[in-house]
């Protein structure tokens, strides 16, 4: 079981952290000029594989084991009204993902992906941030030490998803807190609020940030006051990804929130992620841009649970399959450029 | 065999045109709004659901019969030095395709569809567009049959792609005809021509256009003027598609211009095809939204085959996997809006 025994030695091991193998990716690069088809004509199919040849370490990569990771978490600032769907719908979620009636159930399954829902102390919501810390130190570091667990050794691919009543609220607060801005540039109607839910939830970011004000400078101390613990999870997932060398796709806003903190510890500390999609959820195009994540999809997405992670693997493995599989100029006796 | 007698012929079964089943498409979003997600939160997924009920007919569509159909031809306008690639790479890639060795093998697998390629001719290329019209009528009519034939009768969804070097400039020139402006607007580097070969690619489209002006008015007589074989059988195939009330997804640059003509000659005409994605091959982005059509994909892909449409059908199954095999939140009892 890791342990981080305070936020300085969480920060010491965001700051150590591997780098990729720059000669796989650059073996990818040389097959793929090679392969029957004008140089660069399957666009990011190319990049996506020299990428999973650079974090798994080899010229040709492989997708046998894909684990889709969801955490789960409740939080005190659903108090402010920020959601139209009661809290108690977390938990009921977790059960349905249990029964495998929600659409990662369905999506993972199409991706030949593993699925582990992971609920952190649904029965204990985070505290309402804008009356005190979402977390403790304790509890913050127990929720990432158990998203850096929950990683498997062996996989060659993780996507990461989110389910939490309240936590777009959270994520907008880190957001902000990392990013600058208030609620007016970080808040989206999330699962659907209407107007006046969404001024409340401007106002309870706003509300949150002045309170912790002084915290926001360190990245994962306002992961502690504003997140939540799915969202630490999240963060100590993508850690143990990289520390592992293992690729990550990241899903929607929440999750991309939820890595961000890594990112402003150490530049870089996201290069192994790649973000599935851009979410219909405002501010997640911004939030994006500001970290250099390229989303892979645009489709009105807004849903979490790593759905849009989970549709990305067999864009990955159409990436594989075309770089494994494909006959070289040589190998077809096809003419190439004169 | 079907076939059309003349222009005429075709323009009239072109004009009358089944429509979609609303009823199936109503259940689809009548069913989705009962899931266990907030509503509209799967985006275009649950756009895609709808739509291949409307097409399919029924209110739980199914992918189990995908068909790819790849159509080549060759090109007389390569004379006119508008491709990096020698015109013999048709016919290599023809027999690659049968060998196994090109991306659209692997990506109809990946798809889980099966792959037909069908060669038009291409030891009689069309005549150089420059000097005089591509096709004859008997010639244009009979790629326009043989695309028609070629789409499977039980097919729950056909991919359509093309190979042809050359065939970015007939596609340029077409869209050019339909739609106005001319070589600056709508050529690209397609395979990847240099700034003096996009130049007289360039020329070579406007010269076309000058010569075939009289009879550019007439869609159909723009194709068989400035198109080619494997547009004119995409064309085809797209027609007996809808007639047969089989969903369609378009590939690329080429293809998109290759079904153009049919929205011209009425309205509405391709309400039953996707579009895959859209090309980094410049004038696709425009020619799409000329059309009305939102592609899927935006990757930076510009290979043609039929690559991002065979790319799209996990999204597709993806899309469907969530609309038969969720719960919805009775059958979950998740509570549902506040």
């Amino acid at each position: 079981m890791t342990r981080f025994a305070d936020l300085q030695s969480l920060r010491a091991a965001c700051l150590d952290l591997p780098s990729g193998n720059d000669a796989a990716a650059a073996a990818v690069a040389t097959r793929q000029a090679e392969l029957t088809k004008p140089p660069g004509s399957l666009g990011r199919l190319e990049e996506l594989a020299a990428w999973l040849a650079r974090w798994q370490g080899r010229a040709m990569p492989a997708l046998n084991s894909v684990a889709v990771l969801v955490f789960a978490g409740n939080h005190g600032v659903t108090a402010q009204g920020v959601s139209p769907y009661p809290a108690s719908v977390t938990a009921q979620m977790v059960a349905n993902f249990a029964r495998g009636g929600a659409a990662i159930n369905q999506l993972a399954k199409v991706a030949g992906a593993s699925l582990r829902v992971v609920p952190l102390a649904l029965d204990r919501p985070t505290a309402d941030f804008t009356q005190a810390p979402a977390m403790t130190e304790a509890e913050f570091l127990e929720a990432v030490a158990t998203g850096h667990d929950a990683v498997p050794r062996d996989a060659d691919l993780i996507c990461l998803g989110e389910m939490g009543i309240g936590n777009t609220t959270a994520a907008a607060a880190v957001a902000a807190a990392l990013f600058g801005g208030g609620g007016l540039r970080w808040a989206g109607r999330g699962t659907g609020i209407d107007d006046e839910g969404l001024k409340r939830k401007r106002q309870a970011i706003d509300a949150g940030l002045a309170l912790h004000a002084a915290r926001l400078a360190n990245p994962l101390a306002a992961a502690m006051a504003l997140g939540g613990r799915e969202l630490a999870a999240i963060l100590g997932a993508t850690l143990a990804a990289r520390r592992l060398r293992i690729p990550v796709l990241l899903d929607g806003f929440i999750c991309t929130a939820a890595a961000a903190p890594l990112a402003r510890v150490i530049a870089g500390a996201l290069d192994h992620a790649v973000l599935a999609h851009v979410s219909a959820e405002d501010g997640h195009r911004a939030l994006a841009e500001v970290l250099g994540l390229k989303p892979l999809f645009d489709l009105g997405m807004r849903l979490g649970e790593g759905s849009a992670a989970a549709l990305a693997v067999p864009l990955l493995r159409a990436a594989l399959a075309c770089h494994s599989g494909m006959a070289t100029f040589a190998e077809a006796a096809v003419d190439n450029r004169e």
